[in-house]
């Protein structure tokens, strides 16, 4: 059983911004998240793009962002359950709540902070009769850990910047790339499609377009896919393979914490926004575009703020009655739970010879 | 008369974020501020200290955040009534406000949001009888256009970084720059402390300590001014000069806008934090520091909610009846008033060779 003080459903932008305002209250967290990374929609859906809306940032890549705020929160140690759902919630007799994944791993803490964004990221998968059979067996929808690829086979589907850089960064690791997709066209960031040119031509990459993968052959494993391509005549041939990897997307689906027992409203968590972003369960709040109420705008900056004012209920919570008083960053320092400490330079008192 | 969509009172960070969200939705802004400078707080009272906690920020310099702010605002071209305060304010039979400054400057807008932090910044001025005689006529308590020093006669008193910083701006420009200060131990930054010492051994500039300014002579502008040294016997004696720069310090009073008929809690103006931070006087709105709800915190990052949130109300009185759908930056780019376009580089569409 993992524990912590606050649970976090969620490592994108609002989540990691929670871990830090936590830690300024000596809080610590854990977060959940279906992706296999930190970053939610920054880092699952544009992470080359950039913002211009944070503020004090006139541009900012959103991978950018993703890597400031993992940054700032890393003197308060969070802890990580990445590739998981969290699928179900049991309060508990002490009030406290225990949250499982879809991978059974349990998690226990007095409060829960709900920044689920537009919901967990979910695989789009291809229509493939057996593909279920070889789920994890070969068959992977999101590329959790590169290793895994070393010298092997891989063919990876898909037209997008997912394909083109996943292709380009497993062409170094594993012994053979195929590229399948079902346009001859690839859409994508100038310096990815220049990239996979390149490989290309350096024989790194295979592509074999327009084509599609339609069926997925072997025993306990992935030992080659079907492919049919579709340039004048349909043809179809077997390529032998240890690993299929579909990349069309992950889209955000709210998914079980629809059914946790929170006002729903528009596919987003009511909260009072008057106050401190709690949910209608007292102890469980909902932050960042999970959330909705009144006048609720789906940015990133807003996240921060709600972040802020719920971390100083949270404390509340966690520390009946005790009174907490707010001290600048600035004027106090900020203490990490790994030792460090950041201060401002002391003024310097001199008299003049 | 000036005219704009969002007179802004207070050209701190809040007052600053709300041009660049109000210029996304179209919405021109002018600015006014006691201070000579943009910034707020963070550039009048620590502009050389780190701030921790600006989201995605793991440090940046109050100094710099304000820098950062103006870079990004700027596309919106501003405009600025900087040097004086807001004084008076009317609402006019349109529904629009007229709101007159100390110095006479009248602007109107159909929303005026205070950004007014813990107040207009004020001088602590000197105790010396005919020093109100002088103001303006030699006599500054901020330094608001340097050039006006240039080849020209300088006292400056003060102990604090404000007294350092400007002697050592001011040792290039004037003529002859002397730095007072009560107590023979100045209190600063150690850049600034060691500069000082520096240019005190260049001799280009003149320090006097322990001593103090008692007196003001000229006939209709400052001419020079009676310092009593206090070393073993105390000692008066007369120093020339063309101005006299008293710098002890800026302290903010919420001072002329606890009188416009606005609800005040805690020295704070109560708004409606529940929808879109608009005071009991619809039209006009308050954010930031300057504002009080349940809950509120006097950080940054709350006041950037705040503004962002209130600029969609204000849009809905200004173009009332339109619907504005909020637009991501990142997708549709940003158009500045100034004929600049940022946007996001074009995905590729590319058939490999
Ligand atoms: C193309 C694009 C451009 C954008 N441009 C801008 C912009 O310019 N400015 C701006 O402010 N915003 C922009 N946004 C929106 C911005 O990305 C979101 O506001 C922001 O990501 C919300 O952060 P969040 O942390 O609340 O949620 P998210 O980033 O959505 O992260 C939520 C995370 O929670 C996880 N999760 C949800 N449910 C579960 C569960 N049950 N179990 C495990 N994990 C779960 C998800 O997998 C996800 O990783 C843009 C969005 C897109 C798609
Ligand atoms: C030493 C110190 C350290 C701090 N550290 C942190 C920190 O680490 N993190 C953090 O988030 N915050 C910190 N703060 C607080 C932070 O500076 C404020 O929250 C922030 O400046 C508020 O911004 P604002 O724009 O709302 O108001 P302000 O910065 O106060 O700006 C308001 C402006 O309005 C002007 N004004 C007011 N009334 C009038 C009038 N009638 N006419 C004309 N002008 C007027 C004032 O002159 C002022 O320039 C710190 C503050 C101090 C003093």
């Amino acid at each position: 059983m993992i524990t912590t003080d606050i649970l976090i459903i969620g490592a994108g932008p609002t989540g990691l911004f929670t871990v830090f305002e936590a830690g300024l209250l000596k809080l610590k967290c854990h977060l959940i998240d279906a992706l296999p990374q930190q970053g939610g929609q920054c880092s699952e859906l544009y992470p080359k793009k950039p913002i211009y809306d944070i503020p004090a940032y006139p541009e900012i890549l959103a991978g950018d962002l993703t890597h400031k705020l993992m940054e700032q929160c890393k003197q308060f140690e969070p802890g990580f359950t990445l590739g998981e759902r969290a699928e179900t919630i049991e309060k508990q007799e002490d009030g406290s709540f225990i949250v499982t994944t879809n991978k059974g791993t349990k998690h226990q803490a007095p409060v829960v902070a709900i920044a689920g964004g537009l919901g967990s990221f979910e695989p789009r998968k291809p229509l493939i009769q057996n593909i279920a059979d070889f789920e994890d067996k070969g068959v992977e929808y999101m590329i959790k850990e590169p290793e895994l690829y070393r010298d092997k086979k891989v063919v990876i589907a898909g037209g997008g910047d997912s394909a083109l850089d996943w292709s380009i960064f497993l062409s170094d690791i594993a012994s053979e790339v195929t590229l399948i997709h079902r346009r001859n066209e690839f859409r994508g960031h100038l310096d990815s499609v220049e990239k996979v040119q390149e490989l290309k031509n350096a024989g790194k990459i295979n592509l074999v377009t327009p084509a599609e993968v339609i069926g997925i052959a072997g025993e306990d494993r992935v030992e080659a896919v079907v492919v049919k391509q579709s340039q004048d005549v349909d043809k179809e041939f077997t390529l032998e393979c240890d690993h299929f990897i579909p990349l069309f997307g992950l889209s955000p689906k709210l998914g079980p914490i629809a059914n946790w027992g929170l006002e729903i409203e528009k596919n987003a968590i009511k909260v009072n926004n008057a106050l401190d972003y709690q949910t209608n369960i007292p102890g469980i709040y909902a932050i960042g575009d999970v959330n909705t109420y009144p006048g609720k705008l789906k940015l990133i900056l807003c996240g921060f703020h709600e972040a802020t004012l719920m971390c100083q209920s949270a404390y509340q919570i966690i520390n009946p009655g005790k009174r907490y008083v707010l001290k600048y960053t600035t004027v106090a320092g900020v203490d990490g739970f790994d030792g460090t400490r950041k201060e401002a330079p002391k003024a310097v008192v001199k008299a003049f010879d």
